[in-house]
């Protein structure tokens, strides 16, 4: 510390150009992430139910690995970039694909991160759902990429509207889309579309950034097929155990076609170095413990997903019968009502629901440019809410229908 | 699947300018991180001692989040990028400084890149270490940052150096050191040093990321003061538990000056949102629900240390004579002898070693520029072996001598 008797000069604060352009849109991050409004009813995050989520069985496979220990890998210590061989093995077994092309991440989000580093130079062009989950826009800034709208429908992306803006000579380097339980519209892209996807992808020769962190919560309908994504040199897909064992692990994974491996592995390397030694062991353990427990944890939780979802609709049916156009999803965590009414403003419906103790997404967080309706849209969690706060939830969205009712 | 006959055209791989600058320097973290060699004796990086790892409080302490649990934070669910509270306050009391300036990292590395990332602009320059933790100079490439190296002495980095540096003009933005137990060579920067650095960091106006892993285990000699880095506007301060608790948690964290927070917060949200819930709170519970174990943790690590040091030390005094010159660090993880025999070939001696069954870094690693006779040193690593093990090790290291020998 200095003693002289002149203090140094205040120092300026300068941000890298990196840091300067990571500029939060909207505040969405701040609003899923921050911590709760005592009172208020909150359909805000994708955040899976407590109790869907096998503490017990986390807390019984943390007593084998430390008590027992893995003496090749033992769970303090070091591993490698890629992620510790159980865990991988298993996943590379549910995908279908080699374990040397699944990389452990912190969760879906850092999968994104480390695909835009890894494909997206500086400024270039990404083809991006619209409307879009818009904290991919946020990770975008990390290489300053720009963005293209591309149409998305009842059925997820509209792979017609991205064929079209292809022949009209839209050049991206890669597309990003969720195509099951599209969020926040959860649509599903049917298999065809992947395969049409898929093979603009290949001709127009960018890389598909396929996110996928609700696959797994389908509670209704039959599954698409995520073959098409995982046999392709031109997709990166991206999946994570947020949804189905907890968004606190951070823990999550992506498969890579073999030319993008050493890219990320280079990334990750210089970030943390690997995920949580501890946290791969403890899940390696889960899942490989019991060979049942995975399907037996999303058959527990698409059973409490699937009835929130009937809960939260049927009320908001019967409260608010025709200001909504409502269409029941198939999985996923979130209801996506569009409001039949155009006189009603959402902004202040937005207002006036949280003034009456009632939290959730307005549709206009979402667009990632014109010629969406997303802003006559709400975005309605469940996953996280009990069945009775669902339903008072639709009461007080009547309330505030009501306010603006006069 | 495209169906057609013709197949499409093999997809280019191009890589990011931002992937195609990380170049691995000379394998070192590989060789750090491999699988063990079966049979070899391995004194290859700063890895703790298993049996210096809390493990039965840690599973402990798993018992307590996940049965107890806690309503305002549950640990399988999101939290904050900045970290868990009660985490970040213990570290803050053991610092010194306010909570809100604890941000939580997933390990030591991770604080390093977010460091680079926040203050170095793309091709800025940073004084660093020489020789140096060769690591970061990879993490430097996130940046396309320059290095300028600064010699480092018995007694760490030596400011005359640098500052001798600065008045030629040198003007970098930031400068790297270990400030405790440097890495590789094991030298403190005293108290005066450290006051004299702050100084010329105010008035020339860059950022010292002080990297400080090994700073908790001493096992001899007095501890210099941290504060002149935590009261000061011109340091980032990285610490780590990865050499007290474990690697595997991956769970470090930054005391960052508030005008640095922003751009960590933002930087951070983008990568994997936050550290894991999970680690965070069990770690937090370790640490607060017994005020006393750290420290206890820390005296048997350093007893370990301690007397691993002596082992090895001792054993090659008594093998090698006159051939190594030793300083007996007073904590860390890493012994630094010289070859005292300017006609020794260390690449030569490396190689033998290995034959004979033994695995060291070279000194040679270790240099960030010229001016430093890092290539004349071995860098061993004694945390992480037996003291049986440290003992044959002087007598293998003796053999590959005599190979050369002749």
């Amino acid at each position: 510390m200095s003693t002289d008797l002149q203090a140094p000069p205040a120092p300026t604060t300068r941000e890298t150009e990196l840091v300067a352009a990571l500029l939060a849109p909207k505040g969405f991050g701040d609003q899923t992430l921050r911590n709760p409004l005592p009172g208020a009813i909150e359909l805000l995050g994708g955040i899976p139910a407590a109790e869907a989520l096998p503490t017990e069985e986390i807390l019984a496979a943390t007593e084998r690995v430390l008590r027992d220990g893995n003496p090749k890998v033992p769970s303090l210590q070091y591993s490698r970039t890629e992620g510790l061989p159980p865990l991988r093995e298993w996943i590379a077994a549910r995908e279908g694909v080699s374990a040397d092309r699944i990389l452990i991440t912190n969760g879906g989000f850092h999968g994104i991160s480390l695909a835009i580093q890894a494909v997206v130079e500086r400024g270039e062009l990404v083809a991006v759902d619209n409307p879009i989950f818009p904290l991919f826009l946020r990770g975008l800034q990390l290489s300053a990429g720009r963005h293209a709208p591309v149409r998305v429908g009842p059925e997820g992306l509209d792979v017609d509207d991205l064929r079209r803006q292809l022949e009209a000579g839209l050049r991206p380097v890669a597309l990003y889309t969720v195509p099951d339980f599209h969020n926040p519209s959860q649509g599903v892209l049917p298999t065809a579309a992947r395969q049409e996807l898929v093979q603009l992808a290949e001709q127009y020769e960018f890389v598909i950034f396929a996110d996928n962190p609700y696959r797994e919560l389908r509670f209704a309908g039959e599954a698409q097929s995520v073959a098409e994504f995982n046999n392709s040199e031109h997709v990166i897909h991206i999946n994570t155990f947020t949804k189905t064992l907890g968004p606190g692990l951070r823990l999550g994974w992506v498969v890579v076609p073999e030319r993008f491996k050493p890219a990320f592995v280079k990334l990750r390397s210089r970030q943390d170095s690997h995920s949580s030694t501890f946290v791969q062991a403890v899940i390696g353990e889960l899942l490989t413990h019991d060979a049942a427990l995975f399907d037996r944890v999303l058959a527990g939780a698409n059973a409490i997903y699937g009835r929130r979802e009937a809960v939260l609709a049927g009320a908001l049916r019967r409260e608010l019968g025709g200001e909504l156009a409502i269409t029941d999803p198939e999985g996923g965590l979130f209801l996506w009502p569009r409001l039949t009414d155009d006189s009603i403003d959402a902004e202040r419906l937005a207002a006036d629901a949280s003034a009456e103790g009632l939290e959730y997404q307005r549709g206009g967080f979402f667009h990632s440019g014109p010629g969406t309706d997303a802003d006559r849209h709400l975005r309605l969690a469940y996953g996280n809410v009990a069945d009775e706060a669902l339903d008072e939830a639709a009461v007080r969205l009547a309330r505030a229908f009501a306010r603006q009712r006069g």
